[in-house]
């Protein structure tokens, strides 16, 4: 069976796993600390990013945006209307750049020193960076959480999905960095009332449901964290 | 005509300008400074990234991901054996791989600090961080292009072209990171032979030849730049 290296706290990982819990693809999971930089983890990926993805055959696919493009090829492309990127070529490119915008720019601004400071630090040992948070990473980076609330308020106020007229990549994107973040309690729904309507109803997917079940070690999510009313 | 916002020392700019020119796109060229973040450029692409692609119609693509998947859609799928992404669904995820590798990993390790300390540092006002280059930056990054031109090294000595048997884009995002590079003097072409003989080869070709003509506003590039010999 395929075998997908990840962190529950890796929004790219968690993406992949959106992917392929909506199109029914049963995979193993594999646990992997990124910072570790485990030796025979840098040979199925000398980036050393997470999520990588290892086939019945052992044949490696490295990085979310190499996987979703595969996953579209050999998956996608056979869903019809359920298919999570579009057939024409500009609609292709919005839902890209907003996955992108997601995974990247976000993960970037606000996810990344987040999880970084809040919950890797404290399973990483001193010696490879672990400790207490930097208090500036945090307050800079709950700055940019604000601004990112705002673009995706305004996407999900102006458009049925986030990419347009269907569930698409950008919405299973943003679904995937926005958990990671409400879990640690990082995102104020009162303030984002028209997210809050996107993320609810991503919510009631079962393809998120089976996700919000699981629980990090030592890092305890806030109350509403799985529940369709927060 | 399509118009291509780019900047001159912007890998991921040279590297679309090299799948145009692979294809025989005609484009216009409008050269954005970045670290400006005009809000007429920010209302294109709210991420404020190079390059922006924006097409007859004011159809707007940002991102060299992106734009590179929206051009194999729309020109290489036409062009057989010429296409710069492959069919096998597995090639292409190598391909996009490398892409990712180059323009991404390398970007931050290797090419983004070269050019912002010097290059960048030098044409922004000092209210936008201009000035003097950090010299611990430096030395970072130039112990990483190292370990980087080993790698490019070994790919280049185990296939015909970097992602396997035939040109792709694996090869144009590397030859735009590496002659980005190349102009700041910042490669070892004598510790690196198989790198090199991959460059001249790469060099040969028109789409890169019209690029290493341009040169930069205050910056000289090394002698052998444009050169075959080198």
């Amino acid at each position: 069976m395929t075998t997908l290296y990840h962190h529950p706290m890796s929004a790219a990982s968690r993406f992949v796993r959106l992917i392929l819990q909506e199109y029914g693809y049963q995979y193993d999971l594999a646990e992997e600390q990124p910072w570790e930089k485990r030796r025979e983890f840098l040979t199925l990926n000398p980036a050393g990013t997470l999520p990588v993805y290892v086939d019945d055959n052992m044949r490696v696919l490295s990085g979310a945006t190499v996987i979703s493009e595969f996953l579209d090829e050999t998956h996608g492309v056979l869903k019809r209307d359920r298919r999570l990127l579009a057939e024409d070529p500009f609609q292709r490119a919005e839902i890209r750049r907003l996955t992108e915008w997601f995974l990247e720019k976000m993960e970037q601004d606000v996810t990344m020193p987040l999880v970084r400071e809040r919950v890797f630090k404290l399973q990483m040992p001193p010696t490879m960076g672990g400790g207490a948070p930097d208090s500036k990473i945090l307050r800079t980076a709950r700055n940019n959480v604000r601004q990112h609330m705002k673009y995706l308020g305004w996407l999900s106020a102006s458009r049925p999905w986030l990419a347009g007229d269907r569930l698409s990549y950008a919405d299973l994107a943003a679904a995937a960095a926005i958990s990671v973040l409400d879990y640690l309690g990082e995102i104020n729904w009162q303030e984002n009332p028209e997210a809050k309507e996107w993320y609810q109803r991503l919510k009631s997917r079962p393809s998120i449901r089976t996700l919000l079940t699981e629980r990090i070690r030592g890092v305890t999510p806030v109350s509403h964290y799985a529940d369709l009313d927060f």
